[in-house]
């Protein structure tokens, strides 16, 4: 015994000693009662220091591992439970087998058929990939972050490691509060949630509402993000899609369907800035007539904010809420997760004060708050004038990059209608008849992958002759040479 | 103009300066191509420096409220839809008020009714409270944890701001796999899902599930953690709550109602170590019962390793999920919430490799993952080492308190039963008739708050006799104070 016991590099010396013979005490191979070696024979077997056996044996008595007999050496405690092979059901236990398959509602059974990432593309590591819209992680500011971090452990760490509020970190939802304010948005009556994201705001507030009848009806923009139709679709939701024009929603079309007397409609889903997947900026003269129209038929609209910090041209529009003034129709669920670190999983519902109270009691019921630690690191990176400097090198970059996929765009695939005004990626309609996701295929095998854009359409079968492509996390010779390979594979498909 | 500028201390001046002229845009104050003070001007009259004037220009430029017209200046641009004044839809959208408590469906009512922290009790500061069981936060190994982060952050910084994996941080699952194989665990079949904290493991795990009927039905003990019967309330689960006995559930009442013909259970959630509210330890002969029993009728185990690690006496007794061997009836959800930070969000489900696989879908689309700062910070300060270190601590401190509030229990309450065998709360039974809401009021009169007993129970009237004593963030003084005080109290109680 004790002879397979291999030290690792990376784990202090004392925890590896008292998990090798912690787990020889759970497998049986150390018995209860059994008396363990001397510290010393023991510090000559594994080869280590015996103050690192004595500190290891104290770890394995504080454990309920072992027990000390004063004056005699250290003992294996008898431990209950742990070998199912010692008791009498270890047979019918080894026999227990559920069927999960069968126990999954259609809840979970949609979950799992809606989600697109898990059969994802497993491309190789050379491949050329626009399939990501998540930022460039070489221009993340990593010391600012570094130093949020620590400014606001000095300020408050024990208040940040133990329990915070459901609602959020006080001192970011005041910040992000004039945040909103600085964007046009009369606050009175409202009042704001901090959740683990966008997608757990669009969840909750999807959650709470009740529909006017057994299944809600939403309005979207079609195409429109696919976490949104995911996510409407898991909560019941049919969707009606209004098509995209150049410069945002077809309103007209969009009131055609509201005129249908047979039809209400519980919400809209928006995005009117940077809209994913087409990149296009609703004009002013559509977001007030879009408002009016919501305002007639009696429609919330949830609003998503998605990238509008990516704006790269242009003068600032205000976001569907401003335009609202002191109406409460409109909740809006913004997020940093585009323009600064996904990986600080931080967004905000912004609405009426009443509403938010009540997703509060859900975000509490579902999983207490949102990680104290992610939104104190927001909220002082912010606070420490980081967010200007990052957005401003951030653009630069982007703006470039939007540049050059597009001069690529155009120089290669003429024959493709492009749209994306700003944010992190293009999207591109092929005449009828390009099936992109062939063309995917076909490029795939060339070493280039983009994401085909039905999966953005409300209906099978829609959009089946476009394509999204992500360039943020692409390098420039990459783009060039992708889009090149995208354009040869097309001009086959459009021969043919 | 310009007059009311005043600078804070705590953020860059620029920011200050742009947010002030951005501010004075958008409230249409200053309007479209309108042209501002030259930078020398501005720099008289906000008493800031040129450099100072000129950044923030700039930022208004960058982020298009201003535009910059060669050798002449800078203007204001005509933002678009920022001032509800300006367009014609004004007065409606004022009026577009929603009433939405009309809105709201059952789920967020009973949310709402069901949250118990919303009319918890304002006390004020000097108020002996034992209501918290988080951590005490003086405990806290700051210093480990700035450690652990910024360890993690030069190894892999770039990573953890941006996506990660729905199911988790790889390495915290390898290591927590490791940990829960060191609890006795047969892993071969299981996989991991990452959670925030056990509440959104619970939550997802209750979703996920079909029941058999329409409304769900599950076993519990009774009391029971008051946020998983919450849960269960919401997802409209009946609760069968079996009573507690001193060393467990009463397995004789769970096979009677087991054995009823009439009823199947979905599910039963049990808390088999330092159970919430009532800190019993399920034996180790009762847990073979229990498992037995669940074996036989079929019934598949939600598992609450709540605090598992704060045992303060005897040897350590393996989870159910480790006697169930090979069999995937039980689902283990586990938490260092209680024992290392609340603050950080982690918690995780290990179960049958199928269901995660169910359970990550359904957690892609509702917060697509954990935060990787949390997850990261937690796996490399348990690599460090410090867990090991901070649980040792830890242990001796609220072993100390525990035995303390003990023996003033003991002293002050002679009239009441006690129970709890770790952890970082004991539980009372008055004799029948004193009730502790009632108890409540007459001590928070003397500045001593506790938690009524009757919220972990099933059924409405039950417990109304029990209280939860939490010792752990009340200093020593104030334990032996409070508990007099309760006990003053109850006796004047026990008398009428």
């Amino acid at each position: 015994m004790f002879q397979d016991f291999k030290l690792v590099d990376d784990r202090p010396v004392v925890i590896q000693v008292k998990e090798y013979i912690q787990r020889l005490i759970i497998k049986g191979a150390l018995q209860g009662d059994q008396k363990l070696p001397s510290t010393r024979e023991m510090s000559g077997l594994l080869k280590v220091s015996r103050n690192t056996v004595i500190a290891a044996y104290e770890g394995l008595e504080e454990g309920g591992f072992a027990y000390a007999v004063p004056g005699k050496g250290s003992y294996v405690s008898a431990l209950a439970g742990y070998l199912a092979e010692d008791s009498a059901e270890a047979e019918d236990s080894a026999g227990w087998q559920f069927d999960w398959r069968a126990r999954m509602n259609d809840y979970a059974v949609s979950a799992v058929e809606l989600d697109i990432m898990k059969p994802g593309i497993r491309a190789p590591k050379e491949t050329i990939s626009f399939t990501s819209i998540a930022p460039d992680e070489h221009l993340f500011d990593l010391g600012d972050v570094r130093r949020a971090f620590l400014d606001r452990m000095a300020i408050e760490g024990q208040v940040l490691l133990n329990y915070g509020y459901a609602k959020g970190y006080k001192p970011l939802i005041d910040y992000l509060m004039r945040y909103m304010e600085n964007k046009g948005v009369d606050i009175s009556g409202k009042d704001m949630l901090i959740t683990s994201g966008f997608t757990e705001g669009f969840d909750i507030v999807l959650s709470a509402l009740r529909p006017a009848s057994r299944r809600g009806a939403a309005i979207c923009e079609n195409p429109t993000h696919h976490t949104a139709i995911k996510n409407l679709h898991l909560q019941g939701y049919q969707i009606t899609g209004i098509p995209m024009e150049r410069d945002g929603i077809d309103v007209e079309e969009l009131e055609r369907v509201l005129q249908q007397k047979s039809r209400t409609f519980d919400l809209a889903y928006l995005t009117p800035s940077y809209h994913n997947p087409t990149g296009i900026v609703m004009s002013p003269a559509k977001r007030s007539a879009v408002m009016k129209l919501m305002t007639r038929y009696g429609i919330p609209v949830i609003e998503d904010g998605f990238n509008e910090e990516l704006r790269y041209s242009g003068a600032h529009i205000a976001p569907l809420i401003a335009t609202a003034g002191q109406g409460n129709g409109v909740i809006y669920i913004g997020s940093f997760s585009k323009v600064l670190f996904p990986g600080l999983r931080v967004g905000w519902v912004l609405a009426d004060r009443e509403l938010i109270g009540y997703l509060e009691s859900i975000k509490r019921a579902r999983s207490i708050h949102t990680s104290t630690i992610d939104q104190s690191i927001l909220y002082q990176y912010l606070l420490n004038g980081n967010f200007d400097k990052y957005v401003r090198k951030a653009r630069a970059e982007y703006k470039r990059k939007y540049e050059l996929t597009k001069a690529c765009c155009e120089a290669y695939l003429p024959q493709a209608e492009l749209s994306g005004d700003g944010g992190l990626h293009l999207f591109l309609t092929f005449p009828t008849g390009v099936n992109t996701r062939q063309l995917l295929d076909a490029c795939n095998a060339q070493g280039v992958i983009f994401t085909p854009g039905d999966r953005f359409f409300i209906h099978e079968g829609e959009g089946t002759n476009t394509l999204r492509l992500g360039f943020s996390r692409v390098a420039d010779e990459n783009i060039k040479r992708g889009i090149r390979i995208i354009g040869e594979q097309a001009r086959s498909f459009l021969r043919t």
